[in-house]
């Protein structure tokens, strides 16, 4: 599909909404805070993985947390709708699972100012959850809400892992485009396209010998970026111990440039794309390429976001400036964290 | 496409960002806005469809005024992008124009508030600017952003008409759907449609004899409505003078419920989709049948949203109440503003 490119529109004047600004002084230990080791969720269940030895203080057993979503939207035990003869009127159950993944036990960090051994924690649990849940679910969606703005109704860092027992639309769209591609030209398609990338240099935001960010060609928000690995691989639990090291490396270099581009805790929705699970595990899928989408919602400020509605809802994605210009503001920026500096 | 439906989601405690809601005093004449008559846009020159007598009173001339975008994302003279042999890296000129049509010259009115003979000025016009434009490109966006929540920048009521060169993604889309369903089934899909709706009456919001609103079977925002004639009509420009009216008619009332839902000026952006334009009027287009949507964000209250976040961006779109449920709160709605309502 096509974007609308028109890099002109960021000259007009903005009169329209402006958001509040991430909160920036968030308490490490909040006793209200049913994400805090030692707390209690919606259930009456102890957040446990972290044992408390009083309000505040507590001895870190894991770094990460995993627990069952109090109000998932998949459940194992789904009703039937029922069916219709009618074309336009199809339904069938959907099934799934709805997890909770916190990344440490302290509210106040996130994962560009964590340190590179608790991200990789978090990057062996990504792996372990498709492990466990991809042993028999199709799809197991790892996905970030990050800010307010994002619809996270939680400052504690953490993600989602969503598993169903079907295809959901876009990794559906995705495997078809990729398994097209591999069919006409032979390579990964998102591999020929790393390649691509790496040698036009235009679009790269972060790089290393393993892994490589862009904000991709047919990036629709702002600074989106794609986060991919050169080398071929399927899921992410096929990744090396060097692989996550440096996947850890690389994620904090770019989450540390979102954060610098209006020296605010940048929000955005990513989540992890690879190739289908369950059922397909057994299939060929060479066409597949294991990669991240980040979405910010910001355009102009820390306050100003891009709006995707009316002619991006009912004709076609629109966006104010180029791909290019938007990696050329991120590759500018430094790699270490504001928060970080010395005043 | 599936859309993932589960209704018990609206029992999880909500304690994310709200948002303002819309303001409800805004001031019939502004001397500051651009939009409103016998002021002055950002590019020097006059809003002349109301002759102003001085400043606060103006003798009425026209009903509605189009002007073109002092910034717009499509302009007839758009530099051509070069081309690139990779198949990954494709890009090509975009061309066209983009207007911006004011309903009324008061500020401080809405389609509901506005009196049957005005709404029915808006109709016309739209109609006018889809045959004048039509006549060579071969797609003409019409659609309204309403209220700061959904990216519009000034109060006064208007809407933006953006013709392509090209169509665009979404009605790409659209043609080639309603276009295999005539062709498997010998009769329009959204006729069908319509027809199918009007009898099971579950998702009927308002209807009249040449009209039907339906929170579509396939909807994916919370209060999302679908407005079709019952009639087989291709475009905005073949409707009959009693279709028009009976089309303010329906507006009015779809839109006084959306409005009465939670007593605010409901934020959304609409758009008609008919039949394409320019070279595809030699076509033959009985496939299409002429529609708009509504897109409203909000799903709990005048300041909670809908996030289209995380797993909607990532995997599949994903409703927390069910279509029959929203049609049946909008249809039990009071058809009087309550606006106008004796306190
Ligand atoms: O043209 P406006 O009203 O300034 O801008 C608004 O509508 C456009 C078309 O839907 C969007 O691209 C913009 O993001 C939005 O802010
Ligand atoms: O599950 P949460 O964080 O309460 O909810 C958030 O993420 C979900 C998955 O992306 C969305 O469906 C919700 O609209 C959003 O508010």
């Amino acid at each position: 599909t096509w974007v609308l490119v028109s890099a002109h529109r960021m000259k007009r004047p903005w009169a329209g909404q402006v958001e509040k600004p991430p909160e920036e002084h968030i308490p490490r230990y909040d006793p209200g805070n049913p994400l805090c080791p030692g707390n209690t969720r919606a259930n009456g269940k102890l957040v446990r993985s972290w044992f408390p030895l009083n309000s505040g203080t507590f001895k870190q057993v894991f770094h990460t947390y995993v627990f069952e979503n109090d109000f998932p939207a998949l459940q194992p035990d789904a009703p039937d709708p029922g069916s219709d003869q009618h074309p336009l009127f199809q339904s069938k159950a959907a099934r799934g699972v709805c997890k909770v993944m916190c990344f440490h036990p302290w509210s106040d960090v996130t994962l560009p100012l964590m340190k590179m051994h608790e991200v990789v924690k978090v990057i062996d649990k990504w792996a372990g959850l498709v492990e466990e849940l991809g042993a028999t679910y199709p799809w197991v969606q790892i996905f970030e809400n990050k800010g307010a703005m994002m619809g996270c109704s939680n400052p504690h860092p953490h993600c989602q892992v969503w598993a169903s027992n079907f295809l959901p639309n876009e990794p559906a769209l995705s495997d078809r485009c990729q398994r097209s591609y591999y069919q006409k030209h032979g390579e990964p398609m998102l591999q020929q396209y790393a390649r691509q990338e790496a040698e036009r240099k235009e679009r790269v935001v972060v790089e290393s010998p393993d892994w490589l960010a862009v904000v991709p060609y047919w990036a629709t928000w702002p600074y989106q970026t794609l986060l991919l690995p050169r080398r071929h691989v399927l899921r992410i639990t096929d990744l090396t111990t060097e692989e996550r090291e440096g996947l850890a490396d690389i994620m904090r270099r770019l989450l540390t440039k979102y954060d610098n581009l209006f020296e605010i805790s940048f929000p955005y929705s990513m989540g992890w794309h690879g190739a289908p699970t369950g059922p397909h595990l057994k299939e060929d899928n060479s066409h597949w390429q294991l990669h991240a989408h980040y979405y910010p919602p910001l355009l102009r400020s820390a306050m100003v976001k891009k709006f995707m509605v009316g002619y991006e809802m009912l004709a076609q994605e629109q966006r104010d400036l180029t791909p290019e210009q938007a990696a050329e503001k991120l590759r500018n920026l430094p790699e270490e964290h504001y928060k970080n500096r010395e005043n």
